[in-house]
């Protein structure tokens, strides 16, 4: 019988119990220290149509996206040779929770406040080549403010996150580290590099892989992309001269030196320059590196970006930055916006690795109603639901058999006491409460069991 | 700019604050009731093999599952003018809860005990036509009992939908009712009416739509599928004989007499008689009437069948059943399983109608600092830390602007304090509080500012 698959599509996983548990605990911290930054929460459909996410995400993001079929006479219509994705599909996964965000944002102006906070935590697809850490799956937890063209909206949402990573016990002295950096920064370091504006989205595709391929890979794949030697040259020598620099102020100082002739920069320096100070004012004041070549994937941003970077971690943990024009693809007018988003596998990776869960986070049951003979069921199912009743998780073995195996179903689940009852002690209206660990055995007459109960399991009230 | 559509896609929904808030106390009070029972959590991919899937929920639910699109090459070789669905896709979204549970309990056979109690709370994708509460991305909110063949394991699985409807506050005197049926007291009725064996299945099809379309839709519809005229007109009779009966004692001895030359409809009968007997021990016993042409739709049931039914609701509010030979298709042998899946969108529907939900639902801030003055932008960053560190939901207005404004976005968000500091205030360590309900104003030293807020918000700890 067994032709069906029974492992789940690839990049994609399973949560068993143990799983789930710590997932909802790590989100719990998120959802709560996000409330405390003033953020609300809203949701969006897990499909979009295609024309909703198609050409926000860049070329990369557009092979990447999951496609769903047409369905009926749109398909047959659709059907030829030359049909190409676009033309047989007309929704999508979502890719991200910003775009959607965007179109939600749209969708509803009339009757959003000036200023709005939103959080969003929902599963995200892409269909990536699978590794450690990196799922076709997997969760986001963004926080955005949306209606807001200052820095203090960065520095909220920057604190949100850093807030969160203590929450789950990260202390940010060595363990995480927040990079700062500015896309037009970015625009200013090519541009005195002799590069030219339009090989400069290009060259940031390079720039960004630098975590990933060093220097050296950096710099032969400039060069595949048409820059010039010399360009080359300058943007190689000024990462390795940059990244010496130890502190925020002095590679702002620096920074200054370099973009002194260069108007767009320096605006960009500016905004960065007051973000450091607000962030110097909150929970984030020693966890930042401003990183000049931090470039960030998404092509949406247009000002001040950041990430989240773990030292066991070769890929980002979270990061964001300013879109001020993503909005206006959805809405009659431009709408500043920024927003910050925290990779939840990788935090969890992370926590696993570190054992950074606490120890009682099972949801496990508390007791377990074990069956003998079904002549007395009906009894066992009245005890069963007189401790429910009572708020006791308990778990009601549901076929009569021998006691041995359910003392092993009890025992696997970390079940310390088993309700036992059979013809004699239901006549007499009583049960045996086991203990496991000790191995011995109480009668308790039902009026007494709830007390008892919770007498042995420490939580009498 | 406006040219990328701004509404989700058909059938589906977003979700603005206030609704995720009544979604999360629903699914919290869901979930804690079945820890309560003593089921533990377990979530699968949204996407699965379409082998997987496919030919599990009738013809249907083939037609009504959403395919996503094969890539690249293999998308290449399969396209041509006569491509059918299954060409082009090779993933499609999660139907239901149920398959996906099958599959996983398949992939973890080795590690699993004899018994599996799990809980799944995740949206489904059904291409159906939209209606009131009808939706083509809901949340499915699923019970299950693996591998037990006893009656024990339907009551427990009911218990558990009946005692969560219970603690979101409907008491189950007449807001609420539990249908029971049985499987093969269908096939008894079908046999004893002289629907011959072929039929049987599209009979079944027929008489599901008893609730939507009446007895006078059931009858045409079963004449058009084929069943003679002297089978429709006993089926028509016996359904309305039965219809009359009141209580499920009454409703068990009229079957034994009709079905007492049907050994099926007997060992049927005998398995409902225990499990009402069951359910009489705890919290369903009122809730409970047999209908003995309850049908339910999914192919795979092949027991004890059951439904919730809401007395303001067309529809099911949620159901379940046996289904002893869907995990076979995956497992090598047989593995007997039982479940109940409630409709988390109906629920709240009803809840909505009936103003079940608690008026102070809302996660919004308890305060708001506003901004007046850029210069002294850091003071206020460091006063909204101050509070969020001792964990009051605090908002920073993230932009220096004109006050009014500002109380109004504080008004609409239910917030009544406002703090608000200029250069004079910063310079002397101070804040003013305001209290937008009374207008009135006081002037606090940093130091006490913790203190003041919280014996205003009335939380003083």
């Amino acid at each position: 019988m067994s032709q069906t698959p029974v492992v789940p599509v690839g990049g994609m996983r399973d949560f068993l119990p143990l799983d789930v548990v710590r997932r909802e605990y790590v989100i719990n911290i998120i959802k709560d220290t996000f409330q405390l930054y003033g953020f609300q929460p809203v949701e969006t459909p897990a499909l979009e149509h295609l024309a909703t996410l198609q050409g926000k995400y860049g070329e990369e993001g557009d092979q990447l996206m999951y496609k769903v079929l047409k369905r009926g006479a749109k398909l047959a219509r659709a059907l030829n040779p030359e049909a190409t994705e676009e033309d047989l599909a007309d929704m999508g996964l979502r890719y991200d929770l910003t775009v959607p965000l965007a179109r939600l944002v749209a969708a509803h102006a009339h009757t959003m406040l000036p200023v709005f906070k939103r959080y969003q935590i929902q599963p995200v697809y892409r269909a990536e080549r699978p590794a450690k850490g990196r799922y076709r799956e997997f969760m986001q937890c963004d926080v955005d403010i949306v209606g807001v063209d200052r820095v203090d909206a960065e520095a909220d949402v920057i604190n949100a996150g850093v807030t969160l990573l203590r929450n789950l016990h990260f202390t940010g002295e060595d363990d995480f580290r927040i990079r700062l950096n500015h896309r037009r920064i970015l625009q200013g370091l090519l541009a005195i590099a002799g590069v030219p504006a339009h090989l400069a989205k290009s060259a940031l595709v390079a720039i960004d892989k630098l975590d990933k391929i060093g220097p050296e890979g950096v710099r032969s794949d400039l060069a595949q992309r048409g820059l010039s030697p010399s360009s080359v040259q300058i943007l190689l020598r000024t990462m390795t001269d940059l990244v010496q620099i130890p502190t925020p102020a002095d590679m702002l100082a620096a920074l200054h030196r370099l973009l002194a002739d260069h108007p767009e920069g320096q605006a960009g320096l500016q905004e960065l320059e007051t973000l450091t100070a607000l962030l110097g004012a909150g929970p984030a004041h020693n966890t930042l590196r401003i990183d000049p070549f931090l470039a960030r994937g998404m092509g949406y941003y247009t000002g001040p970006i950041y990430e989240v970077q773990f030292p066991d971690l070769a890929s980002s943990g979270g990061g964001g930055g300013r879109y001020d024009n993503l909005l206006g693809h959805f809405h009659g007018s431009r709408i500043p916006a920024c927003g910050f988003s925290l990779g939840l596998e990788r935090i969890l990776l992370i926590m696993e690795q570190r054992d950074m869960f606490p120890a009682d986070l099972a949801a496990a049951p508390q007791v377990l109603v074990a069956q003998l003979d079904p002549a007395v069921s009906c009894y066992l199912h009245r005890v069963a639901h007189q401790l429910r009743a009572d708020g006791l998780r308990t778990d009601l073995f549901p076929a009569p058999g021998r006691l041995r195996r359910q003392f092993r179903y009890a025992e696997k689940q970390g079940i310390r006491y088993v309700i036992i009852a059979g013809e004699t002690e239901a006549a007499a209206k009583q049960v045996a409460i086991k203990d496991l660990t000790t191995g011995s055995q109480v009668a308790v007459d039902t009026p007494d069991l709830l007390r008892v109960v919770r007498q042995l399991l420490g939580t009498a009230t």
